[in-house]
């Protein structure tokens, strides 16, 4: 049995983590993947690729939006569908992971499902906004044939569920990932704060992990033994999609605030956001739904005081849970043979 | 008498002023302004500048803050206090206008009067956030001779009032400023828009108007008369601080959206944002007031909707009461003489 | 014969123009249309609607990028492919234009050009970054049934060259575009700007217009006639997406700057960059391709100064070049009928 | 004899520090410092404080400009001057670090500075931009009572020199700050990158560090001795400037993704960037000099590929310095008595 890290008795940070340590501890939350692993031919190819479909809610959502921010904290990426989500502080799509190549495919199928689910998008009300994050999975996967087609992305989307916390390394759009040169892929992880009037927040954290080489870990922090192989992979930079959610009542500034942290639990594992990586992140809060179709003119929004402790609390449980869900991703993932008998190894801790 | 432009017949934008026309139809805020003109010494030296302070309500500012946001047309400048009312939303001090050298002179008397009004402030609470906005007035003020002094923007702040809205032109920091090779400095305006639900909202706007070069206005827009003077004066390029009031019930974010449209109302007058100048917006709305002493951890914030037409209005709104309050600071400013019997003209309309 | 503006006498600025008045004036830039025009099923559904390709010069796009740049005017939109262009400063594949829906399709075809292009991308080097900007053309074009596929873009692609800068209005991307209340679409221009050293630079700009209710259109400044019928349309808000070429020597920082001027032109056509806009700048310069295989560690750059007066000159270049887009986009517009024999007139000037 | 942390053994990162581990370790950069240790009253009120300054090079930083860019972690700060450091990418000023209330008199002293060193500031040429940052020591130095004054600015930077590494802690700025709940202050080191062409780059980083929770130190990663008394303090929230600089050929837009990465060695040691830090990173390189006064149109600039390793080298330098200058400050600074007998003790290794 593959252990968690916090089950092999690293513990990172000082929060308490939610019940399952997983983004699916923020109520509604849902997560689905599909994962894709076949020769494609006889010259080598393969199919070590998937897509991860993220849900905001249980609900329609592009009928009922989520406040939402992002944060690029290196650009070198094709992430889409930020623009907006900057400009009107909302999110009204799955979020969904897919590798580089994968975008567009994975954009299709989730509009076709959107479309489906929604009959007056571009007849009587306006258009719908996709958020689609991306690494490059190309040492593994063959990303010129794009095994990824827009089926896949709503298959993802239909498979999501809130109860899938066991799943994460070498799996949806993880399959053919790695981190510090040995395997990666999706890491989840959780954590609690606490107000001073005794409210309770969850903050949760998923991360699609690709990115480092094998001298950057900084070890000391999480690994015992000494039985890993000296990893020899010298691959193009890599990325790290961060999605950060929380039940906090956030406007998108203070949200934006929240996953800005995201970085320094990044940094902590011994990333420095390489030139080649799209290290981004994108947050949502569920503690509101925004109606699509609204007659009034007014809005009422609670939100936490920026000036309370528990705002640094909210920082600190990005930190760790961004943290946390890396190292997760690479604990969790075995070791992958792809394309051209290419093989990642897991890394031992 | 000096005319306002719309007295002359010259109609700009669509929708309907306030009832003065003066960013001072935005209920609670105050403008003041020390005028400073003497001759220095008998080198020809003057002082021909002043202060400008806007609060932005009648109450303490610092324990009652509001929400603000701001916005870089082009950045060749010295504001102050931008930072901060960046990443909080929030304004906490008068907003200060002067001469670029006297920046610094402003702060600290700024900072002097609010130290003196909250006892509070660096003993058993945080500091406070100076917002100062500057233009250069050195073709007409000998700026190296430091005229404008930390009592003057005292005393700024203490004439303030909600009734000056007949003084625009060289008046308080608009004393020594130029626009178009012409005389420019302070001049205001106003707009009121209305919701689906029958709410009005006002937007004034205040402007310290020192840019442009004379064939760079859109005279047609604005002038019937030929006998304006060849402007051969040929300054470094200048600069403008915009000030946005309103009352409508705005998140920063979209405070921000709606400043960023002043940017159209300047460049409808002929500006290009020349690289020299310091081209800002800063915005603030009166709708709701941020307690700086406050327990609770939850607050509630009425917002309109971005999706409901009165936001286009308010941009529409934004974008004429820039305009307006430009060409009334060059129909409103006369003819000034500064150091070395520099002279800049009148625009005649 | 449909005139372009400035053969009607309505001269815009106070550049001159390039030869052709078009994008194309920049040596290299080559731009293509594919259009889609037909009935798609009997219940009235139709394709109204196409793809426009812009290539920054006629080399490998990839292996030769070009300095480039982006800015958000207002971020309604699902523009794909900014966030490595922010970063890195270079784009590294055609700019393409098409409706909302056909973003993904677009960027899939594009995509495939490119790897058929560069056989070493996803295998020995990294990734490749398509640039994508769209409107939203439902009202005359069935969205829903995504009438734009892969293939368009190929064949936008291929079809593109120098000369085509008689092709404006309704045609590619701006087939089923409205502008005004009236019939937009595709529309460029150029200017001609001058150093103090003699040397001459030309801005070109197309853009893809899509945006304003009809009394927001400024029409003193260009209509003569009173013969426009009153249009009824009310549409939700539109979009721009402007594409600004230049060839003079910028840096990404700078060429930001320049672009950043295209709102200013966009201001006095008399948009308010309306709430549910995607208005987008792209800009770039063809001074310098920067080579994707390279192996020393420096490069040398040129580049103009920030203070020289040719800069200014540049930022009223760019603001001159997209007001004469817009104007061209609805002056050569045919009145056009789409989907449920919708039909959007024809301005008259 | 108070050693830096390398003198006890706690290595930090893996790559060489300069000669003197110092930010003086970039050539032509000098540091000098102002300390105020005094009574003010009989009521225990106490000067505490002082002024440093960080000069790019050695000759006349206006004439003489550098290649600059600023980040903001978290902007609860009142750092000046960073609008125009972000539109020219330049910085012109000595940059000058003090207490939050001292930030208009060091502005004011040093512009005073570059005045009478560069008479044609203000008559022939434009203004001058001067850079100050600022945390807030008020716990242990009465800030009310504005014991900074102008002529300390200006005597920081006749002492600046490029000897002074041994000057760390308690001094200058950083009289009267604390970090992690013990004494903080100023903080220096340096690392040394390669290029793969064998040329070699220093990066410098000086801190002035006032942030952080004695809970939130990651103790494990530098303290070994469990002598240190528990920290009762509970200070309003602090602050870090971090100053980075090089002598790598960099634009503007490469330094700005080199300090970026300085909030990677700030969240290294504990930090979360909390909710009332003015958290802010301002970079410049050497390897260049900008003329003021300069006639040509075109410049030749020399800089770094972003896709060569030494890029990613830079990015590691930049995090490793941060961090290291941190916990010098740390292990540099003695305890320290201020206003009302307030002792902040030095923390332990």
């Amino acid at each position: 049995m593959i252990m968690k890290v916090r089950d092999m008795g690293i513990k990172i940070g000082q929060l308490h983590t939610g019940d399952k340590n997983c983004i699916t501890d923020v109520e509604g939350v849902k997560v689905g993947h599909v994962t894709l692993d076949y020769p494609i031919n006889d010259s080598g190819d393969a199919a070590c690729t998937g897509v991860t479909a993220v849900l905001p809610h249980t609900g329609n959502l592009y009928r009922e939006k989520v406040t939402a921010a992002s944060y690029v904290l290196n650009g070198y990426g094709k992430t889409t569908g930020l623009i907006q989500v900057e400009e009107l502080g909302l999110i009204e799509s799955p979020i969904m992971l897919t590798n580089t190549f994968g975008v567009a495919n994975v954009t299709q199928g989730t509009l076709q499902y959107l479309l489906e689910q929604n009959e007056e998008i571009g007849i009587t009300t306006g258009t719908v906004n996709v958020v689609v994050g991306e690494c490059n999975d190309s040492y593994l996967n063959s990303i010129r044939h794009f095994p990824v087609k827009p089926e896949h992305a709503i298959e993802a989307i239909h498979k999501a569920s809130n109860n899938n916390h066991a799943e994460e390394g070498a799996i949806g759009a993880g399959k053919g990932m790695m981190c510090f040169g040995h395997k990666g892929g999706i890491g989840t992880s959780s954590r609690v704060v606490n107000d001073n009037d005794g409210e309770q927040y969850i903050v949760g954290c998923l991360v699609l992990s690709n990115f480092g080489k094998a001298n950057e870990l900084l070890k000391e922090r999480y690994i015992t033994t000494s039985n890993n192989s000296e990893s020899t992979m010298s691959p193009t930079d890599g990325s790290i999609i961060i999605i950060l959610a929380t039940d906090a009542p956030l406007s998108s500034r203070q949200l934006k605030r929240v996953i800005k942290r995201c970085g320094i639990g990044l940094g902590r594992t011994g990333s420095h956001f390489s030139n080649g990586s799209g290290d981004i992140v994108i947050g949502f809060t569920t503690a509101r739904k925004i109606q699509h179709h609204y007659d009034d003119t007014l809005e009422i929004r609670q939100q936490l005081r920026d000036d309370q402790e528990v705002m640094n609390s909210l920082f600190m449980a990005a930190a760790e849970a961004t943290e946390e869900a890396i190292i997760n991703s690479l604990s969790q993932a075995e070791t992958t043979t792809g394309r051209h008998n290419h093989i990642v190894q897991k890394l031992l801790f």
